[in-house]
């Protein structure tokens, strides 16, 4: 089953380590540590193998890949060695990355989108694409009537701005006929214009927003705090990070975006919200080596108070992108047997996940298995 | 269904504080925080209420219990309005407590304790009594022959001291037809000898090890990295406690028996095992109001090493009293619906849970609310 | 020498605790742990003892102080046993205190300032009365020309709302003959014409913003770096903290004062600005027991690259009000001596002190013996 | 001034990253971060430059530098760039350095010392030559009487192992006219027989254990408390750590030395001793990156109780190199002034000082500019 990967931020910090790794590892010079498909319960014939991958992506910037793994080496995020291993098959996935160009008007430009699509897929006889969104978070869009209904948005295009980025990619997506991932907080296909166009294209999606880190462990930690009976009162949260991520993250309106996906997995897992808010701060000192501190105070039996905090040291793009290479493989599979529309599925890699799922990641883990599962029983 | 509540240990700080919150909430003096039997997947007709619970029990200490509830405002952990609320029930339960004699054998000895449980069954027309092992952590006991075999056993009593404390308790319990729950890391139960015993009598036991801090966190956080293919490399935790359960866990062999339990799960769950080790050190001054660190370094995609930390400030008591209330109830319930020997089911409330089972929290929990949700099937 | 002690905000938790400590500690009711001027470099007979303060103030709450004192004991804030102890005497404080009345215009309200001042010092015969200002913190005032000159500023009051209330205080406590203590970041006497009347007046003043947590932590931390030419990149700080003065901080003005008065140490001691930011965010559970966490990372030898961590979970009135103390009577003692305008020597006490002095606490208590013990050579 | 910078255990990781650095810093290579003597206050013609050091040693491991320093490279110490740039520079210290004979006595075994140290000193027409020890730590040796007499102690070295390697090391510098710094918590020159000799010959000595992370941290932290007068009611402390000194210290003799020095610094400032514990724990993935953490509780005004903690990871290698060139420097130059015996004007550099000292960073930081600022006052 030969499947096109197609970056959208190709040449940022997630997707170039998605790439460097998914070379390293079908040339066996690394282990695929951080990617659950490779588990037991999750291994199944229905999923592409990573050497049925060929990648191709869109970015606004020229920087060239090497160039750019180079700077991962330095920021401690690659191992130079592997780098230099993969460099000449990474220079090679160079030639299947386009600069998006801007249209007259937003249906223009995303006849150029689907245009790069179809072609990378014809080019390489593939099977199918998955889409997968790493650009940087945006700020949430105005409401607009077009958003509620395929038939306004596809007149709309025409003479309006009526999408933000993320959801012109999910609608040339579609389009085209491949499926999409949002790895980011962005509003991508999350809009009933565009779950309608998914439908009638037959395609499935998945999202928002990759769960690596402080929301990673809320999702076993909130759920803890739950079956234990004991009551919240306030779960405070800090971030600091820096990179392009961290840069684009201290822009208040991004910043509201991603916190808002932060605290969704309190309210839903504990069935209150407790006090306490979550910030990200911007310190280009720490890179792409986020730390998150987060304070946790609760009371038990009687009203004894007690409290936990946590510091968690991690790697962001190391964290994230085994996680695309899973996405990929699997929204691939969904997508090979029919399924379209929204994947709730996959609510195990996101933080604020599509439809009406658990929250507790145990949860998400027990449905993915069983969703895999299902597939090996009826092959 | 009138239940006794027996406590060997009934004049500790969990035996008080399970005695004096029960009395509270069934006053409706203060809600049932931190009882999970409370919670809406595990309430059910089959477990006694709190109200139909009748107390007694051993200690070899012969502080009243007002006083060491006194001491227990004092020290932070209870509140006082309800202390003074309920202190003629709780004087009330004094006469239900006894001193254990030690007779000139260990069969002796046991003939004492049996009579003690049948007489609190008696006067109290109860319908069963549930034995809670509360007492201070003991010593592993060297292997004997007798612990093997009931028949040896049953010789042995007669000439030897063949039996640590908490074992002779499983046994005395055992005979006397009541249900058995270890709280503590001691052996209790846990000898084929005691087995044999617990199935003729058609008596249900459960242990090992109240989970209440560290180990509860290491079971949501282990499986979290198992789940995410995240590569422990080290696990390390040092415990700060005073109290009466930090000056015995000073003892470096009741501290080998509490380590030992706390570190199974990291191997069941990982499936290795990190380097690190677990320490409990004993100060006075911190109390009851237990402190622990972790450290847990980690490795991700192409070996990118991230680390994570956490302090937990969790008072033991309070933690723990809850759960002795809903051990009680569950290991009633499984009685009186005719179970006998070991309860893997409540797999939840340990450390060091018996039998071939998840360690995972999230399993252990789905296990135990679909154990008791089958006995509402079957109303 | 009998002193005054005239609290603006005196029912507010700094000022209620400092009251019932002090009331406690002169009944020998309880030690005087926290209180610098116990400590033997600084004990001087040029002091006033606790013994000779009488106590009045000023707050537009009327909430009566022993109400007060008794939501600090619910707050765990002071020990109940005290409070009743010494209820009586504080019952007694109350009539001292006054409603401030508002003029119709600046100058009017500060006569009747200085009125209750004059009339206070007199009804009780004292030699002298130190005003400290434990008021909530007030935003940044905009720059205004009467600031600058005395003459503008007396002429101005009579027709502009020219100062803001902490200055007006400073403006009545001058031209009463008081000294006065500024606890808080707000402006105080921090303006020319306020220290030009000062001078005048012939009185001392000290300020600004008592140092009782995490700005402690940095004047000792900052130093170790600096000593051994560490380099540091970022320090990060978040403070969490419920309360009258954590609700008050949640607004953006007070918390931009409030930031800046903790960030200054950090480019004075370390002779650089490094990356980070201080937040302060209110989270009402975590009540007076403010928990601050600070990430700080810096480099070594040959660029290596380090971090440190730390969570400070202080009790903030219970940390302020033994400095109050303490600075009432160094004060006191600084009027009696014939000192008059800023007193530096006082930068032990402050985050943002007065004058062209070290940030360093060791530095600062080095110039605070040397200043106290000269005292005592002279006696 | 040329001076010789003798390294016992030369191959070690502290004395390969100061090698690495020294040279490194001389070239222009890197900065002297780190490195105390470069701060203004430090700074004196009569100190040795980088430049006119010299550098020789001995160890009984026979790894070569080159593979050592690429070692460290590997472990995150020390920059690939620089371990490239020296590596000839480097090499070329090979040539100085000797595996220790061991003689038929322990007299005879410091004869090839000695005569090692002078073939250096000649060789290189050196002014003089400080001995270093950065060997690992030895368990405290028992008493013997030769210990406290220099006369009982030459006899008895002909027959006995009297001495433990540090100490004898120190024997044969000082018989050499060479002084010595012990950085390890070795015995090393602290035996009244040592004393004696090195007064006989006119050298300076300084020591014990260089203070590069939790000990620095409680010699700012502990004053603090101090200085404000609060009450440290516990202080524990675990330190996490890989690499050859953290096995080394997982041994339960060395690990009683370097405990014993870690805790001295709180008895001395608070001038009590706090409750708790320090705990060093061999974690072997940790390698040289060092974690410690510790908690303090306290207790403030009216018994307040609070507490902070503080996580700490440092690169123990990169922290102890650049000291140790400063105390070759300060311990050449007080030499050359005719210094002999103990420099207890150096404690700034070391966890357990010779000396009736202070334990107060900041203290001792004033002592040291002090006593180099009245060299150059008489230059």
């Amino acid at each position: 089953m030969r499947t096109g990967m197609w970056l959208a931020g190709a040449r940022g910090s997630v997707a170039v380590t998605s790439l460097v790794g998914a070379l390293a590892v079908r040339a066996c010079l690394a282990e695929p540590v951080g990617c659950v498909t490779e588990l037991a319960p999750l291994r199944s014939p229905a999923l592409p193998n990573l050497a049925d991958l060929v990648f191709g992506g869109h970015d606004i910037s020229e920087l060239c890949l090497v160039k750019k793994a180079q700077s991962l080496v330095a920021a401690g995020v690659l191992p130079a060695s592997i780098v230099d291993a993969v460099g000449d098959e990474l220079s090679a996935v160079e030639a299947e990355l386009r600069t998006p160009s801007r249209g007259h008007s937003q249906e223009e430009t995303a006849r150029q989108l689907i245009a790069d699509l179809v072609s990378f897929r014809e080019r390489h006889e593939l099977d199918q694409v998955v889409v997968v969104n790493v650009t940087s978070t945006e700020p949430m869009p105005a409401a607009h009537p077009a958003h509620q209904d395929l038939g306004l948005l596809t007149e709309a295009l025409k003479s309006e701005d009526v999408l933000p980025p993320s959801a012109l990619y999910a609608y040339a997506a579609f389009s085209a006929g491949c499926s999409y991932v949002d790895f980011t907080p962005s509003v991508g296909a999350r809009l009933p214009a565009l779950d309608q166009l998914a439908l009638a294209a037959g395609v499935p999606y998945a999202g928002h927003d990759g769960k690596t880190g402080e929301t990673l462990l809320k999702s076993v930690l909130a759920p803890m705090f739950a079956m234990r009976n004991l009551h919240v009162r306030s779960w405070s949260g800090t971030n600091l990070l820096g990179g392009g991520d961290g840069a684009n993250l201290a822009q208040p309106e991004a910043n509201a975006a991603k916190v808002a996906s932060k605290q969704r997995v309190l309210r839903e897992t504990l069935g209150y919200e407790p006090e306490g808010h979550t910030r990200i701060d911007y310190v280009p000192d720490i890179g792409d080596l986020k730390t998150a501190w987060d304070l946790i105070t609760f009371s038990g039996f009687l009203g004894s108070r007690m409290r936990m905090e946590f510091t968690w040291h991690g790697c962001d793009s190391a964290l994230a992108a085994p996680l695309v290479l899973d996405l990929v493989r699997l929204t691939a599979a969904a997508h090979s047997r029919g399924l379209s529309g929204r994947l709730p599925q996959l609510a195990f890699f996101f933080k604020d996940p599509i439809g009406e799922v658990s929250h507790s990641l145990a949860d998400q883990w027990r449905v993915l298995c069983e969703w895999v599962g299902g597939w090996n029983d009826t092959e």
